[in-house]
């Protein structure tokens, strides 16, 4: 449960909820809903007692400062049904970390010294607002501040330990883990008919893995492993044995796991053949060198890019013969053209319409990718990607990264 | 209310709820729960009877999808308490989409079709999932796919106009509003000192509007001015009038104001004295090239770039004198020579080290940004930049294009 108005005006992102979840997951905690609710003492206390009736316990984050609108303590109070009593040991160490910083501590942060009687103070070792551990009936609520440093450490420190305890209490053991395999090429429907026969084995064996699609748009789909196991190293094997499932019934269109990116996979198939890749880009602007600069050590086999936006600079600088340039011959030249031009073992070339406007009689979302290996023949594919303006690019990016990948990854590609 | 598992297991962020808090604050819709539920049936119906119960209408964004934990389709009929009709309009809509991508609809993607009875499906621009307005009472659940694209979209179409019109009859009256100020070269501390005054009038003067600064990373630090009005031709001269106070406080730190980013307005003082623009990068591999081409008209006045990103590309094709490339010397003649590969009036150019490592005795965060304007000496600037390969780059790239800016800003630019 994540506390401020500002989340509701959306001012600022809930990534503590996010880096939550991951916690909750890795340590065997199922999370089943989100909240997030403005600084409103009623709705304050609505939502908590939604939360306390929906699970065993309830992470609150928010709400702790020195400020007016710091109402999570209040709030909790009346849900314990007890009175805030102000806690001088609290009290005396705020104080203390005012006058270290050579000032004086305001009147109004005696109020993060407030605890609801029957509640236990975690300590801050960062901030200046304790943590709440509050116990309702036999489920809990932990307060814990919105400054994501702060929070992150608190729970590491105080509360990952006490759920562990009240999990052991309850004689619930292990974690959940997941992998993520990434795909391009594919849509979500027919990935699901490739898996369904999968999908069904699990979910009539007990459903322990599970197999979920998420469609990520211009990162493709991603299909998510997750198990359930007594340690890591039992859900890891699960993992790896559904992993190698899924990846013989998807074939070529995986490109990837986990961290692995498009490119970081082209980096190792290159990095194996010692190639060097030069790239020319007009309709994706950059945004295919952007992309391979962000592999760690990219200046190995990256050597350089040209973007030629204007048509001149396609003629001059990368000897496109002059005449219409969203062609697959225009692709070819370029992706010959920049190869020469820099001096790479390979060229990869993008060249289309990202629209709003038609050009050459191309609809928007009309790219042809030109790629030149070696002294053989440079080839060409020409693909038609939907949306607008910026998400034909990004899909062009993809699209042409995918295309060099599945021809580096196949047998028989000629040497350079 | 967000659904997917993925979100409770901290995989992906919802950006979908942000995105939505700020639409319904402008549009004076009171926002005042988030939730996010996973892929279970029994738990989403308990997430909209909540929502229900708690507000007037409700925002459900993910579960269309075609494959089997979809499920958001379902539990809305069980909340309505009838039936799942499939209609066969929607199923040919469907099957067109994908015969004009020259595929096969797949049998999976029929459900898709599937409507609770009495709602009314909201047809889908961009992707295959319509959404459905769903009556519940006198209140209403609108579900909208989780892309977020595709929700935007769908929002602004279909559920912007329907709340506006259940607001005008509810009576509610009165709009928050809010403009974004942007800036990029003065800290935060900085800039709120220079606003402290104003902020502290605004408060003692009723609260309306309201000053807040966001720290946006990449973007710069954002000034967001919020106002209350009757109407937003009210609001807006609120906004406008304060809009004027901050910017005569901040000076020339301002880039721009609401949609306008910094590459836009570079294009607006480009086009304003016809020059065009060439780009040399090495440190930003292709990003200052791939902001630029997102400007609607690029073509007018952006030539292209070259990616030099292996220091031989340098010498050779833009006549950098060979020897140390982290260098103000080398900014200066990167910037010189792309503009004459190109044949631009301005070449702008970014060296420097992304790290982790250091090169050439300089840290990681130090760019040289070097800047040619027609026959006038080449000038550079050296910036030294935080964080991480990522944010360095990312910096080196705003800050260029904020060196260019102030430079076309100020009086006495020579001539090309």
């Amino acid at each position: 449960m994540a506390v401020g108005t500002e989340l509701l005006l959306g001012q600022i992102v809930d990534t503590n909820s996010v880096w939550l979840g991951e916690q909750l997951a890795s340590a065997g905690v199922d999370s089943h809903f989100h909240q997030a609710v403005g600084d409103n003492h009623r709705r304050i206390v609505l939502a908590l007692r939604t939360a306390l009736a929906r699970g065993d316990g309830v992470i609150a984050c928010g709400g702790l400062g020195p400020t007016h609108d710091d109402i999570t303590r209040e709030a909790i109070a009346e849900v314990m049904n007890v009175p805030l009593e102000r806690d001088p040991v609290i009290v005396a160490r705020i104080a203390e970390l005012f006058s270290s910083r050579g000032r004086a501590m305001p009147a109004s942060n005696e109020r993060q010294a407030d605890v609801p009687r029957g509640a236990t103070p975690m300590p801050q070792e960062l901030g200046t607002a304790p943590g709440l551990l509050c116990p309702v009936g036999n489920k809990v609520v932990y307060a814990l501040p919105g400054v994501p440093y702060e929070m992150q450490e608190m729970f590491n420190r105080a509360v990952l330990p006490d759920l562990r305890r009240r999990l052991g209490e309850s004689g619930a053991t292990g974690i959940i883990a997941s992998r993520v395999v990434k795909t391009w090429g594919m849509s979500e429907s027919g990935l699901g008919e490739l898996l369904a026969p999968r999908i069904e084995a699990l979910d009539s064996g007990g459903g322990n893995p599970t197999i979920a699609l998420l469609a990520s748009g211009i990162e493709g789909i991603k299909i998510r492993i997750t198990a359930k196991a007594a340690d890591s190293r039992a859900a890891g094997a699960l993992l790896a044995s559904e992993e190698a499932q899924v990846r013989a019934l998807v074939g070529e269109a995986v490109f990837g796991a986990d961290d692995e990116t498009m490119e970081s996979t082209l980096a190792a198939l290159l990095m194996a053949r010692s190639w060097s890749l030069a790239v020319a880009e007009s309709v994706t602007g950059g945004l295919v060198a952007a992309r391979l600069v962000n592999v760690p050590g990219a200046s190995n086999w990256f050597k350089g890019a040209v973007v030629a936006y204007d048509s001149t600079v396609k003629f001059s600088l990368l000897q496109v013969p002059e005449g219409p340039v969203v062609t697959d011959k225009a692709a070819r030249a370029m992706a010959e053209g920049v190869r020469r031009l820099v001096g790479a073992d390979v060229g990869l070339a993008m060249t289309g319409v990202a629209g709003p406007e038609p050009q050459e009689g191309h609809p928007p979302g009309t790219v042809f990718v030109g790629l030149a290996i070696g002294e053989s023949e440079p080839e060409a594919l020409e693909v038609h990607l939907p949306g607008d303006r910026e998400r034909v690019r990004q899909y062009a990016a993809i699209s042409a990264l995918d295309l060099l990948r599945r021809r580096l990854t196949r047998a028989g590609v000629v040497p350079a």
